[in-house]
């Protein structure tokens, strides 16, 4: 199995098809071809023969796949055989939710704890995640092997907190703020920028309501 | 002006321009070359050219780029020289969550209203936006001339709830829902999956300790 030069569109593609499987094996399927798994899931058969052989092929496909052992490999290849630990870092409304979204849906990610710079939201507690000071971060990270930093503050305050975490062993940033943190090369962060997102929805209707009124139809 | 058959890649990072764009305003720049903002975004200059390119180029590359026209101008292709009504639907934390975001940080995107199947939910407020029972949702809709449906449903009323909007004028769904929704064509979707994001996370925590190892760094 080797995938060390696998491409992040391949990459972005694997969480959907984890998806797709587990909702195939709820059902009770125990075999599909990636004809049937390419109707279901909209994307060519090839592209998908083309995706799993990155990973060694998974199997024949005069067969078709074993549903649950796919499943279980892609989601071994997506780190999800392992518990990852996690720490919130900006306890507003956008940090809560994403405590109580992420204890609610991902058994594997665990929130050990948040932090936060305003003294009325530290000492609470958020679902069953305490609520410290930022000044205890970087000593709760190193004592607890935290892996991940979801960071959830207002995009001013952002390049401090990076600064502070660069100091600890966090392996990665799950970033909500919305700018582009410059990190060391160990660090693995991955960028949820909802204003970004909003923004090509917004392009997209305008767009679309550029093209009916082009073809007459308003 | 011609952006009939501009690559999605291309709209995916015109945000992040935008984002730039008013960082240097703010900061009272008034010009910049490609030269300049490749320096600091962290693309090519070439790339920022062909970007540009897209949309007629923006004026003359040997005087730089006029820092505010700029910023309006890909403003305005992205729509946001126009307010979007929105309506929440699923008042759960991370609904919530999205309608205070929202509302603090975007004043073209204006929160009109919320719905909810739950009666705990219904009658109260989200900052200043009611939440209604989900069955008024589609007269609302219709009555508001709202653009934009967000959806924060548990993903086993993701489908109901989409049914319902097809039949309505909703010209967007931002989907927060672990779906892949099928609507027709005249409504457009963007999909922000926190489960797939968190999974490709995961992934890259994987490689790189696999790599570590396989270094002897560890």
């Amino acid at each position: 199995m080797e995938d060390r030069s696998i491409s992040q569109a391949v990459i972005g593609r694997l969480p959907r098809y984890y998806r797709y499987l587990g909702d195939l094996r709820s059902e009770g399927v125990e075999r599909i071809s990636s004809q049937e798994l390419s109707g279901i899931m909209n994307v060519t058969a090839s592209q998908i023969r083309q995706d799993f052989n990155n990973f060694g092929g998974f199997g024949q496909q005069g067969y078709g796949y074993n549903v649950n052992t796919l499943y279980q490999e892609i989601g071994r290849i997506l780190g999800l055989d392992k518990i990852h630990t996690m720490v919130l870092i900006g306890a507003g409304n956008l940090g809560q939710a994403l405590v109580n979204y992420v204890s609610l849906k991902n058994r594997g990610f665990i929130f050990k704890a948040a932090f936060d710079t305003d003294p009325k939201r530290t000492g609470r507690m958020i679902a069953d995640v305490p609520v410290y000071p930022l000044e205890r971060l970087p000593e709760f990270i190193d004592a607890n092997n935290i892996e991940i930093a979801v960071l959830a503050v207002p995009r001013g305050a952002a390049a401090d907190v990076k600064d502070i975490l660069v100091h600890t062993g966090i392996k990665a940033i799950w970033n909500f703020a919305h700018v582009d943190l410059e990190v060391p090369e160990d660090i693995q962060v991955e960028n949820v920028h909802l204003h970004d997102s909003l923004m090509k929805l917004s392009y997209n209707i305008r767009c679309h309501d550029e093209e009916e009124v082009k073809s007459g139809k308003r």
